[in-house]
């Protein structure tokens, strides 16, 4: 064994780690005190603005060699570590335990909380609404499971408002049971699948059919039976098929993300890197959307989303849903604001939060 | 506001964060050479009794204010990162996403790893042994799933050897949509939190009639429904179907768990404070277990955990699966081994590994 070279620098780690654990406690004894402080004006334990800039620093600061995600990773649990000696956040998510949803929990919050599966988006809502829950934790751009149009019902009428936002990658790969083309006729996968591996299908295997199934883990399944069928699915459902690679993160967007929304009672301040969600409608569609934007590029607010969405009640044929950089309270995101509000026929800001770090 | 409070502490907070930080990278510098030297013999990127050892020295000079559990998931989370620098162990488990047994894999690695979920307690050993994954982790006493005699079947014939245990708590409340026991005439359950709740319920509700169901979740679903219906469930469940608590946490044993084994193709070296898990067989069944056993006895091993189970093929009725404090290469525990060894129809050492952090 060469224990007489690792001995010393376990040495030197066990060291760190100790001065390491004496700066954590440290840390939590100063957010004690912030937390006595906030408990005199009843202000909230969970500051996504304050988090969202400590993460940010810590990332600008970092020199490496340990990644920023890493990093930001490490620093979420801590600050989850501290917050909890004040008091466990609870947070409502669309259950069950082990979804996506859960993920995004536990990546905007850390593990020090208390994560509340519901059976129902509506249910996040309403347990956030009621209090039995600090924040919830819901899907609003879903890439593959197509459960957003409910969300984006309902921040329709909330009284929650957005306070930040998580995104988790989804990635397809090209798996055969030989890990080739060869004998393959079809490609399956679920429609979403195929539609968002288009433009690479087209460019590589333009003549092989393409087959939507139910799930891409059952286009896996089919694959892992029939060396003629190809399937797009993630890495982990061909490693739990025993496929091969034909090619990986095919996917046209190599940022491909389901994104979730956390919404919340409270108001987020400014972080310093900002978006604004707002909804707005008009009585008709032709040309009014486009003057309806109009006050956005009068006061040189950046559009980053936009998408529309068939009313299904009341007066107008389509809702807008358009997400700005910038913080509500900024000055020219504020006059642009409130020019739209003048022309709409609708207008509900949802929230302003600080971008995904 | 209280800004004016608030600020100092924070600027207090960021400072110590920065130092943080700077330590992080130290370590992870450290770690890196560490990791050198490890590849220089080819040594294992993962060492659990060295893993357990940081914590567990964690934990003897936490002072506070922030919890032991606290500070050993964000240690975890810190060797985690560190040992990606180097490669990120795969780790094999009992799919799908979202089950305890990942939740166990996050408890025992950190985040910084690759999980690879498997369709069977089969394939976890199976893409273990082939080094697919570099550990797997499997259930091995599941208080509500019943999924454990796979393992313990598995574990008589593998190459693989348990390098490690991992608890998760699991917690049953007694619950009704009244939060009271008014006009509640049957309790409901899955028969094995009924048996986990016998005494508690003899105790305090002998005259109410108990139902097996086919889960807890369909209980708490069941008592939703029907005021004459309390369930035995998890709170979780409990939330999710509104019902109210009448008696929290009335399992007989108030420390019930799930117990899953890691298991992996190196044998792990004594960490200083250990457990080793055997399993023989004797061919007849009256006595001689106690005979047996003696040799434990005699060497002054304690005995942590026994289990008989019938065997399906052979020449003997039971294996013993036992547990014993210490690790096989200690003196004691090696000398009780050879002579288990000598008596015993059927021997093997499944694995010495670091007690539960």
């Amino acid at each position: 064994m060469n224990d007489n070279k690792l001995l010393p620098l376990r040495e030197k780690i066990d060291a760190i780690d100790a001065a390491i654990l004496e700066l954590l406690n440290q840390r939590a004894s100063v957010a004690q005190e912030v937390g006595h402080v906030k408990a005199e004006t009843n202000a909230p334990v969970f500051r996504p603005e304050r988090e969202a800039q400590v993460l940010r620093n810590m990332a600008a600061k970092n020199t490496g060699p340990l990644l920023n995600d890493d990093i930001q990773l490490i620093f979420r649990e801590v600050m989850s570590a501290c917050r909890a000696l004040e008091r466990r956040v609870v947070v409502a998510f669309l259950g069950p335990v082990g979804t996506f949803s859960e993920q995004a929990v536990y990546k905007q919050f850390g593990h020090a909380i208390e994560a509340l599966p519901c059976i129902s988006i509506d249910e996040v809502f309403r347990a956030t609404e009621a209090g039995t829950a600090d924040f919830g934790v819901v899907p609003i751009e879903n890439s593959s499971e197509g459960a957003i149009n409910r969300t984006l019902d309902l921040l329709l009428q909330t009284s929650l408002a957005i306070s930040g936002e998580v995104a988790i990658p989804v990635q397809h790969s090209l798996m055969s049971k030989s890990g080739t083309m060869e004998g393959v006729t079809r490609i399956c996968a679920h429609s979403q699948a195929l539609a968002q591996c288009q433009a690479w299908l087209n460019q590589h295997f333009p003549h092989v059919e393409r087959q939507a199934v139910a799930s891409n883990a059952e286009a896996a399944r089919m694959a892992s039976a029939d060396y003629s069928v190809a399937a797009i699915a993630s890495e982990i459902a061909g490693h739990q098929y025993n496929l091969g690679i034909v090619s990986a993160h095919i996917q046209d967007d190599p940022h491909n993300r389901t994104r979730f929304a956390v919404v919340g009672r409270l108001n987020t301040t400014p972080s310093g890197k900002d978006q604004t969600s707002i909804v707005l409608a008009t009585p008709n569609k032709a040309g009014a959307v486009y003057n309806l934007l109009a006050p956005l590029s009068k006061h040189g607010v950046s559009m980053t989303r936009f998408e529309s969405r068939p009313a299904r009640t009341g007066n107008w044929e389509y809702y807008f849903y358009v997400d700005v950089e910038g913080h509500a309270m900024d000055a020219k995101v504020k006059a642009a604001m409130d020019e739209l509000n003048q022309d709409a026929a609708f207008f509900k800001i949802l929230g302003s939060y600080p971008c995904t770090v």
